[in-house]
């Protein structure tokens, strides 16, 4: 045996669970899962790594320095930096072999080197879900993703959370009219109005346009009422743009829709504000904020795209998706305490404590309970009962069968409810 | 749009699924899950990338050449290439917050850089399950995991099993007691019984120790007969090692607790030619074969160990685990045809398509039928009839729901098995 021990340890970014608390996130992960499969969503699985070439077809310089590439042999590998690129990918190699509308939803490890800060992750899981058409999707389909997102908030138990809808074509018809070219930087501006504050965007604005188109534009993305009043003043607006009708029109077809699927009115705002940075999203883009922790960030973004995966193939595959960044998801739900009263639904019922020379007994009855349907474990070891009923206790086991000598001869069974102390008793003969 | 696509492909050696074999992998993973939580196995998740100190603190040579290692910054990063190292890492990093004995199931991507060869994968899924004990673990775990592994098995439906159980300490003790020197250049090569045949095996081990002591080991490996009647003949082994003594009782124990646990004496054969190559077991060894198809090696392989995490702890951690190559299994299963027929569990019932101007109500009925649990999607794209009804038979969808005006009206609903034909009308009035 060897006296050098190695300090056990993992990198500085990446998370890792003690068995409660992983038992919460493959809880929260069954339910989403459940929730997409439901609804047809087919799950997919690709590798975490690619060629290099492959995965940065298209990538901007900002992703690109984050990626774990590496060499091996003569390939130049990456780890994959989000489900996105991989979908694409997947979508333009087998497209002859999927059917459309291909719905899919992918969940899995994904890999960027962010600065080491609290709350953000080297290596964390995403769980998308995304509708890709062959040439063509209805925009019916951004009402149901949203709806999927409302969904999975809901099965795992999440209340206050706000989903934010804007439409990508409304400040892009606005900004084309007004004759604005610094487009880019506009949009960068308004992406981060809720960090920097009303006072300090209106000043950068006008910096960047003048005071008159400025002002224009934050009133139009302050129009403030419900969802139908904001949709109501975006119909006034005087523009004869093709593009700001389809948008309005969009987005006002994605709220009857949500109605019918069932997403309450007051489950998102419409808002103007939402960007989604410098994506590839063309229509429908979606933030959710948690309701008075809006600072930790969106929980679950997404959009609308005209066509995914045209780095790699002619085929025309327009979409929409949204993401969940579910380790970061977890981080807050535990910052914010929603985690102190998470109620794992699959997680043992039942421990069964041999006690003298019974274990024969105890396995039959183990036997009958896992035939049952019932979460079950025996206690194996020869320890004294204190420690046989710490076990219970450190991990919450509700029901505890003490099986004795005396329970054998009888065919008893003793159960007894550790939070009670209440004692049942059940004869099997 | 670019017109110099990037050629959509995967890196050789990783595994990549379409969707109907993807949900058939999924149901494999859930199925044999639900075995393992309903025995109070808790979930492990660790991050894919480690230190390289911490990862390749024991490995051997020849795992070290396979393994996925990269710098990053001043980091000397590995990706894992099995979840044992990591469990170990684990369990002594966190040992006191963990409630002992501590049983884990973890399932996860691990890497190795091997040979590319049809059926060996570079990127795999591996599915482990394991007990430890501070400082002590009772036999009867040994049989509790081999339990789960037939429980697993039995789970998707798989029968043509044999499951493979040997002592370490049986040879171990036979070959001191003989006073070979050469133990592990004779291990190796019984290891390689089934591969190299009884002929050249047999020349090969008198070469290595001589044709008096090779008679006796071959005779020994090669009991015959039932499981009882083999432990009948170890038994009668006239040596006076108490190595030898615990080894024979120590299977016997295993054997009676599989009896007991309700694994059938015809799920595994006592073999002693089992050696689990140059692992670090100490007691029992498993291997599992495909009757028929031995040839594709052993699908579900463990042990018994003394401890666990020697290289980062001194806390002594004694366990026994099992382990699924879980893309390997898949592979096989594949090529045998178990897959042809194989039912999943969890995939969609109905598709709802709307004719015509029914979205309102066919959304009416989604919502019903989701709420009673049911796997439901509604068509939404505007497409011909036939390729709707195309999307429900290339999905093997078993019953379409058609809403047209004349459905809505009545408040109807008609439902069309796809496989007999025959519909079925429900009112809901």
């Amino acid at each position: 045996m060897k006296n050098n021990k190695i300090q056990p340890s993992i990198l500085p970014g990446f998370m890792e669970l003690l068995p409660r608390e992983q038992q919460i996130f493959k809880d929260i992960i069954r339910k989403i899962t459940n929730v997409y499969e439901k609804n047809g969503f087919l799950e997919m699985d690709t590798p975490i790594i690619e060629k290099s070439e492959v995965l940065l077809a298209k990538s901007a310089g900002e992703t690109e320095k984050q990626v774990y590439r590496f060499n091996r042999g003569s390939n130049d590998l990456s780890l994959r930096f989000d489900l996105t690129v991989p979908f694409a990918r997947f979508s333009a190699q087998y497209f002859n072999e999927l059917i459309f509308p291909f719905k899919r939803y992918q969940i899995g490890k994904v890999y960027r080197g962010e600065r080491n800060q609290r709350g953000r992750y080297r290596e964390f899981y995403q769980f998308d879900v995304d509708i890709i058409g062959n040439n063509k999707l209805s925009i019916n389909n951004d009402a149901l993703v949203i709806s999927m997102a409302s969904r999975a908030f809901k099965a795992i138990g999440l209340k206050d959370y706000k989903l934010q809808i804007s439409n990508r074509k409304i400040l892009s018809s606005v900004l084309k009219e007004l004759e604005i070219t610094n487009t880019t930087e506009v949009l960068i501006l308004i992406d981060k109005y809720d960090k920097i504050g009303a006072a300090e965007f209106e000043s950068s604005l006008i910096e960047l346009i003048g005071k008159e188109k400025a002002d224009y534009i934050n009133k139009i993305i302050n129009i403030n009422g419900s969802n139908e009043e904001i949709l109501a003043e975006l119909k006034k607006l005087d523009m004869n743009s093709e593009e700001l009708k389809k948008g309005i029109e969009e987005i006002d077809t994605v709220r009857k829709m949500l109605k019918l699927l069932g997403v309450d009115d007051n489950e998102y705002t419409i808002n103007l504000k939402i960007i989604r940075g410098l994506d590839y999203y063309t229509g429908t883009v979606i933030e959710t904020f948690l309701i008075g922790n809006e600072n930790y960030g969106s929980i679950c973004s997404g959009g609308r795209y005209d066509n995914l995966a045209e780095n790699y193939t002619d085929n025309i595959l327009p979409g929409v998706g949204i993401s969940i960044g579910l380790t970061r998801l977890f981080f807050v739900l535990k910052e914010i305490g929603f985690l102190d009263n998470y109620k794992v639904e699959k997680s043992i019922e039942y421990l069964i404590i041999p006690i003298g020379d019974t274990l024969e007994y105890c396995v039959e009855i183990y036997k009958m309970l896992l035939a049952k349907g019932k979460y079950t474990e025996i206690y194996l070891e020869e320890d004294k009962l204190k420690k046989k009923l710490n076990y219970a206790n450190k991990l919450a086991i509700p029901n505890v069968i003490l099986i004795g000598e005396n329970e054998v001869l009888k065919r008893e069974i003793k159960i007894k409810d550790m939070a009670s102390g209440e004692e049942k008793v059940i004869n099997l003969l």
